[in-house]
This record gives structure tokens, sequence and C-alpha cells, in this order.
């Protein structure tokens, strides 16, 4: 009998990267394509590309390839199989699963998802939250989404955005520049950072440290921080204090049993998740804090391709149970 | 052939609600039985003589008595079946499954549940929310909690106190006060109507109106803001601001069909809810706000007992499935 495969795809905003997973999750070959500003039809072509090098690599290895699962870095509607990719152009209502379908279809069983639903399965399979029945992973990048986990299932929502926690609600007044990404995002994503860091420096008369010039980035605050630099000093405590409440908040609504930090930022904000945690502890049902484990991701940036695997194993049983 | 008939309990802080219902919903008859500070095994026997008398009516009319359901004010354990009710004395991890199914067993499927999952449960049965497989019911009296229906499941979490959305972190910086109920609740529930109107009242100089006294209740609020008074006024500006980033942060994490207003204080507040729209559209994540009616129970007071006796008809479908 032959041993089962599965092909994992993982679409940034820059590249395409992919693997060929064993059903324990051991990558036995992988790939990457970039995008180079290719969208619509053309990125879609890539990735056949890069499937049908994968699908060979199996069937030269003597492989049954059993599924292949598709991580998306925006919305998919689960009714159509279209996706919605704010940073690859023209998929906007993309018709994604019908055009894979039509040449992998009879292969194997094909499944796609957003990224925040694949960075929870990803850590329910290899990582930190493995055997969690209720968990919620916290994608802090550009933005921050979360994928989360109920009862076992991802949750979806009512039109398949659910987990848009960069739009909660943290502090008041209503300020119009929450209009573009939503109050929580605006202060505590990677670009939120810099946007902090911003106003802190400007608010501070007689500053003229690292942080007083323009386009600031994530990675100057940290650098800055480093420094000790009395802007990104402010900057973290304001930022972790807001990722405080978040967590607060997911506990007190889910009662998850872990939240797990990750995305680009955590990454270098890991050394905070200890005050973040106090943070939290502060804001929370004291019950419900009790119950919680609040960690980092250990897949770092592969989370999302896993993820995919994940997908694709999953999609198998489905469609043969 | 018999027709099925299903016993509800709706368990309040001072009194016990009882109906006998059909399979679609109609009241049979119901009784009422009042604590009167009677806690522990004696509120259980008391909550048995209901439950015997509405057996003998349901014997006397020819039903076939299928399922009893309980509604708690407090926390259900599902593995143990014991509950926690804080306004009712020693239920605290009190075995009140295993007494009931001890006497009726034999004769009905028992299932308890929190009165947060009986209002979500009564308004897809009978209320606002027929049809939805993704919803919440906020129920705002003394406290604030939510029932929170996740693709057609109620939301429990990892240790059964999901939905504790009065612990939400609304506003910075956190402050003391908030640690016996949480940051949401301590302003926005009927308790705290009262202790945002006494604040707004105290840091009024020469403020002398009907909100100046002490041991205000939500009711006087509610009253002096029909006499146009201007600390009811600003009060409810407040909490009306409140409610709605409630209801966005329900939207952006959830992605819910409807949101439902239900408990004591909606009543009189239902005056705000387009207000309470207005306010949340400010916030939520923008497609998902248009997903989503944000609405009032139509179900009253009687959102627990029905919820209760649509526990007992489900239940009896588990078991007999």
């Amino acid at each position: 009998m032959r041993n089962n495969c599965y092909i994992g795809i993982d679409t940034g905003g820059t590249k395409i990267a992919a693997a060929l997973f064993s059903a324990g999750g051991d990558i036995l070959t992988q790939d990457t394509v970039l995008l180079e500003g290719a969208g619509g039809s053309d990125a879609a072509a890539l990735m056949k590309i890069l499937i049908r090098s994968l699908q060979e690599h199996a069937a030269r290895e003597d492989l049954d390839l059993r599924g292949i699962g598709i991580c998306i870095p925006g919305i998919v509607y689960h009714d159509s199989g279209n996706v919605w990719a704010p940073n690859i152009p023209g998929w906007d209502n993309y018709p994604l699963l019908r055009e894979l379908r039509a040449e992998f279809g009879d292969t194997a069983a094909i499944r796609i998802d957003s990224d925040r639903a694949c960075c929870i399965l990803a850590e329910t399979w290899l990582g930190a939250a493995q055997g969690c029945r209720n968990a919620i992973f916290v994608a802090v990048g550009t933005g921050i989404g979360a994928g989360i986990l109920v009862d076992g299932r991802i949750l979806r929502g009512h039109g398949d955005i659910a987990g848009a926690t960069g739009w909660m609600a943290l502090q008041r007044p209503y300020e119009e520049k929450y209009d573009a990404c939503g109050c929580f995002e605006y202060y505590a994503s990677g670009d939120g950072i810099a946007r902090t860091a911003a106003e802190i420096a400007k608010s501070k008369t007689g500053y003229s440290g690292p942080l007083s010039g323009t386009a600031l980035r994530a990675e100057d605050v940290f650098s800055a921080y480093r420094k000790d630099d009395p802007v990104a000093r402010e900057t973290f405590e304001n930022v972790i204090g807001l990722w405080g409440m978040a967590v607060a908040n997911y506990v007190s609504l889910f009662n998850p049993e872990k939240v797990i930090f990750g995305g680009g930022v955590f990454g270098p904000a890991g050394q905070f998740l200890p005050r973040i945690i106090r943070e939290a502890r502060k804001w929370a049902q004291p019950i419900g804090i009790t119950q919680v484990s609040i960690e980092l991701t250990t897949l770092g940036k592969d989370a999302g391709l896993f993820g995919a695997g994940r997908l694709a194993i999953l999609q198998e049983k489905k469609e043969t149970s």
C-alpha cells in the first residue's frame, strides 16, 4: 500500500509557498514562487505550476496524493469557493476553488481557507494548541486578525468574516482615523505600532530621537526600544495595554483554553508576553483567566503553510467519510 | 397516539416558574412558586413539587411527557450536571441534574442550562432569531451576560463560562472599581446605569435634581430621563455608547446574523435601540455590520422559560436519535 501525501499552499501578498506533507506533518519537499505583482488568473496559474510540480514529486516517490489545501490572505466564501484577497490584484470574489477543481479535482480533495483559519488549524495540529477544542490565534502583522476555534470547529460567522478582531472597540471616544482599519488595529498592528510611535513623538515637545522622523515602520520602534528610547517605551506601554485588553475580551467571551500570538510582530513582541498577560488579568472574567494559557506560536512564519497542509488532510477525511 | 409535551422550568433568584409546553411551543398550563430565601436541597424540593404537579397535569390530559428543561441563573457544568447560581444559597456546585434524574430520569429526558443559553435558544425557537445559526442574546439586567449561538450551537467554551460579556474591556485606563463585575457591566448593566448616574451627579457642581440622592436604582434614572434631567441624559449618552461598542465587538468577532437585546433593562432601554445601532456602526467591521440585524427580544420576561421548554425538546431528540 502506498503512503498518503498532501499538498499545502500558503499564498502571501508577494509569494506563494508550497509543501508536500506526510499525514504526520513532515515536509517531504517544498517550493516557493514569487508573485512579482501577478494577480487574477496569472496568480492562479503560478499556483497551478507549484501544485503540478509537487504532484510529479509525489508520483516519482510513489506517494498517493489525497488532498490539496490552500491558505489565502483574505476571505474565503465557503458557499462559492470564491476568494477575496486585498493584496492580490484581481482576487476580488475570484473563483479559485472552481479553477483548481477543474484541473485537480479528479486527483485530490481541495479546500481553501483564510490565513486566520489556517493558523489556528496549524496550532491544533503541530503547535501550541494541540488537543484544544477552544483556542484563538491572534495574527499581528500589517493588520490584526484572529483564527477562532470553538468546540473543535473554526468560527466562520454568518458571512465567513468572523475573527475581524482588528475592529475591536477598546477605547473611547471614537475617532475618524479608525474608519479604515478599526480601533485595535489602528494602534496595535505592525503599522499601528508605527502610527502610535509617530503620534507620541509628535506630542513630546523637545523630542528629537530616532522616532521623530516620518515614514516610521514597526522595526524602527523595536530598534529604538532596544536603545531605551522614551517614545518607544511609551508606545509599547500603550500597545501592550491594548493587546492585554484584547486577550481579556477573548477570555470573557470565548472562555478558551489557549490564546496564541503569532504573525510578523510576534516575532519581536514576544518579549512582552508576561506584560500582556498581566494586563489581561486586570480586565478578564476572573475564572476564565485561570483556565487559559497565553502563549507564542511555535510555528513561526510557517503557520499558514502547515495550516494549509492540515486543511488538505481534513478535507480528504470529510470527502471520504 | 398521545401528543408529546415538555416541562420548562425557569429558576430566578426569588421564584421558580414552570410551564408545560406542546412541541410547537404553546403553553398548556403554568405555575410559579416563590423561593422565599430557600436554597440548596430546599430549592430543589420546590422545583420537584412543580415538576410533579405538571407531570400530573400531563397524565390527566393524556399527554406523553418527553422532556424536562431547566434554566439556571448562573453556570451549569456540563460534565457533572452540577450548577452554580450566586443568588440561590447553597447552589455552589450543587448536584441538581443528579437529584432530578433520581426522581424523574425514568420518565423524561432532563437537561439543565444557563439563562444565557436558554434565552438565545428561546429566540431561535419562537423569537427574533428563528432560522439563525449565528446570533447573540445580550441579557442586560442586574448584570450583563450573553447567550451566543455559533453555527447553530451554543458557545460554551473550555469551562462552560463563555459569554461573560459584562467583563468586556471597553475603556481605559483600568480602574479598581471594575474588579467585582468587569468594565462593561460596571457602567452599562441595570446596577451600572445607577452607578453611572451617581458618578455623573456627583461630578456636576450645583446639580440638585432627582439623581443627586444616594441608593439610586436604574428605574430612577429612566424616570428622570423622561423628565429630561441632564444627569439622566448624560448617563444614557454614556451607556448607549458602551452598548454600541459591545455590539460592534460582537459583530467584528462573531459576524452574527442577529444581536438581540433583552433582560430587565430592555424593557425601558428599548427606546434607545436606534442610537445603539448608530454607535455600533461607527466601530464595527464595515461588512459585518451590514450583515447583522440588531433587535429587541419579543419574548419579554419569558425568554428563560421558553428556552427551558426548548431545552427539553432538544434533549429528547438527542437521547432518542
